[in-house]
C-alpha cells in the first residue's frame, strides 16, 4: 500500500494484509474505500474456481468487507469474500466519491477472453449504469443512482392478477428500466421473461422455482449464444414466495436489482429481433403482480471543453 | 300534466306545452326534473328524421333545457330539442335523485324493432351505466357515477407518443374502464380503435379528421353487422388537435364519454373472439397520449330481502 497527500509523491507502506491465501493469481483493479464505517477492499481475483452457485465466470469480481482495518499493520479483518454481481457479464469495477460524499460504481460490463457476438462488428463490452453503494448486514448493497430517473421518458404501470402466462409485449421498447413485483401462493415456479417471442416463449428468463429453493437467471433461448462453456444460468438460493426485481434493459444488456439491491444479476444477451416482450408466468396457483416502467431516453452528452 | 302530494290521489294540471310543433308522432319516457336551476324535460321521440350528423337511429332521445317553466300556463321556455347521445344504442333514458341530491340517468342500451345477433340467443339489449347529470352552457352533460369506481380491478397506465400506429394489445381484457388522452401536432387523422384485431386491423373507431373537422364511431368492422340501414357510423362537429375519451366497455357495448361528458356515444358491438386489443394510430406527424384504465370486477349484487 502507498500513500500520498498530493498524488504525485508517494510513500509505501507495506504491504496490505487481508489474511486470505491462495486467492487465485492475479487481483486486479483494487480499489480500497471505508463506507458506513467499514472499510472495504474491492478487486477482480483471476484463477478463482466455481463453488456452489458462486464463481461460475471465467475471472471474478468481490470484496472484503471489514470490520477492522490497521494502518499500522495493514491488517484487514473482515468476514471473507463475496461476489458483488452474480450475472454473466460483469468485471472491473471502480468507484468514485459524489460531491454529496455518496460512494458511486461502475463496472465493465464484459469479462476479458470471452468472444462476444458484436466481436464482428468491431466492437464488444460496455459499461454498466453507475449503481450507490451501501452496506446493510455484513453486504454490499448497489442501487441504480438516482440521477438516472432524468432519462425517463414513456411511462407503463400495470398492476394485475394471474393464472399461467400472460405476454404484456414490446410495453417499453429496447432501452427501458422496470420495476417488477411479483407474488404467489402457491409452492410454486414463478418469475419474468425479458426479450420474449411471445409466439415461442423464448427469451432471458428470470425464475423463481420455490421447490429447488433457487432464483436463477437463464440465458440459454435468448438469442445469439455465446461464453457456453461458462454455462448458460446463474443462480441464487431464494425461498421467498414474492420477488421485486428492478431491472434496467439497454438494447443487449439487463442489469437485475433483486429485492432493492440484495443482488445483482448484469447480463449482456443478444435477442432476435422477434424478442422484444415482456412475459409473466406461474406454473401453480394465482400470482399477483405490479409493474412500473418508463422508456430511457437518449443521454444528452454536454462537453464542458471550450 | 299531473300532479300528486301523495302519489295516489293526482289532479290534472292541464297540457304540457314545450312551444313545439309536429315534433314526432308520439313521445314516450316522459321524465320532468328541475337541474342546476334549470327545468329538464326528457322524452324519447319518435318520427324525427335525420337532419346533418343528429336523429340517426330509428327512434331519438333528448331534451329541452328550459330557461324557464310557468306552473300556471305549464308553457316550458327552452333552447330547442338537444340529442341526450349521440351513439347507436340509446333510448328510453330514466332519472333518478340519488339521497345527497344528484340526477342519475339511467338508460337502454338499445332500441324498439331492431334486431340484435344475440336475439338468436334468446336476449337482446341491456342498461347503460348510471349517469349523473349536470347543466354546462345549456347543455345537459352526463359522467359515469362515482360510485363505478368500487368496481375497479387490475390496474393499468401508459403515457407515450408515436408515429403511425401501435397495438397496446389485449390490455384490460372484456370488461374494463379507460381514460384515454390524444394530442397531435399536425391537421390530421387521429384515434383510437377498441376491439382492435392487431392483424387485420378492424375493430370500433373512434376516429377525429381534422380535415373533415368531425369526431367519428364507425362499427362496419366491428364483427357481426346489425342496423346496418341506419348507418354503420355517427359523428359530430370536431376540430381541437387533442381529445379525451373516458370509455366503459363491457363485452358488447362501449359507452364513449368524449371531453369530460359533453357528448357521449353509446354503442353496442358484437366483436369477433380476435378483436380483443386497444390500438392507437396518427395519419400524420406525432401523436402523445396517455391511457389509464381498470379491469372491471364483478358487481356484488345484494339482495335486501329476508
Amino acid at each position: 500500500m502507498y500513500q500520498s497527500e498530493n498524488l504525485t509523491d508517494w510513500v509505501l507502506l507495506g504491504e496490505f494484509n487481508p489474511q486470505v491465501q491462495d486467492f487465485g493469481f492475479m487481483w486486479e483493479c483494487p480499489d480500497f474505500f471505508e463506507l458506513d464505517g467499514s472499510p472495504c477492499f474491492l478487486f477482480s481475483p483471476q484463477g478463482i474456481e466455481p463453488t456452489g452457485d458462486f464463481y461460475q465466470n471465467i475471472y471474478q469480481t468481490g470484496y472484503f468487507l471489514g470490520t477492522k482495518f490497521n494502518y499500522e499493520t495493514l491488517r484487514l479483518e473482515h468476514n471473507g469474500f463475496h461476489e458483488l454481481d452474480l450475472g454473466f457479464d460483469f468485471y472491473a469495477a471502480q468507484t468514485t466519491i459524489a460531491p454529496d460524499g455518496r460512494r458511486i460504481l461502475i463496472a465493465w460490463m464484459g469479462l476479458p477472453e470471452i468472444k462476444y457476438p458484436s466481436d464482428q462488428d468491431g466492437w464488444a463490452h460496455c459499461l454498466t449504469i453507475p449503481r450507490e453503494l451501501s452496506v446493510l448486514e455484513g453486504q454490499l448493497i448497489q442501487r441504480p443512482i438516482t440521477e438516472l430517473t432524468a432519462l425517463r421518458g414513456a411511462h407503463v404501470k400495470h398492476q394485475d392478477s394471474q393464472y399461467g402466462r400472460v405476454h404484456l409485449g414490446n410495453l417499453l421498447g429496447t432501452s427501458y428500466e422496470v420495476k417488477i413485483k411479483l407474488r404467489v401462493e402457491e409452492k410454486t415456479k414463478f418469475g419474468l421473461c425479458l426479450f420474449e417471442d411471445p409466439i415461442t416463449n423464448k427469451g432471458l428468463y428470470l425464475e423463481v422455482d420455490l421447490n429447488k429453493g433457487k432464483f436463477k437467471v437463464e440465458r440459454k433461448d435468448c438469442g445469439i449464444p455465446f461464453a457456453t462453456e461458462y454455462g448458460t444460468s446463474r443462480q441464487m438460493k431464494y425461498n421467498k414466495k414474492e420477488i421485486s426485481l428492478y431491472i434496467f434493459v439497454d438494447t443487449t444488456s439487463a442489469e437485475i436489482f433483486v429485492n432493492d439491491g440484495l443482488a445483482v444479476f448484469t447480463t449482456r444477451v443478444f435477442p432476435e429481433k422477434q424478442q422484444s416482450g415482456i412475459g409473466l408466468f406461474v406454473e401453480k396457483g394465482l400470482m399477483e403482480y405490479e409493474l412500473e416502467g418508463w422508456k430511457l431516453n437518449k443521454m444528452d452528452i454536454k462537453s464542458t471543453e471550450k
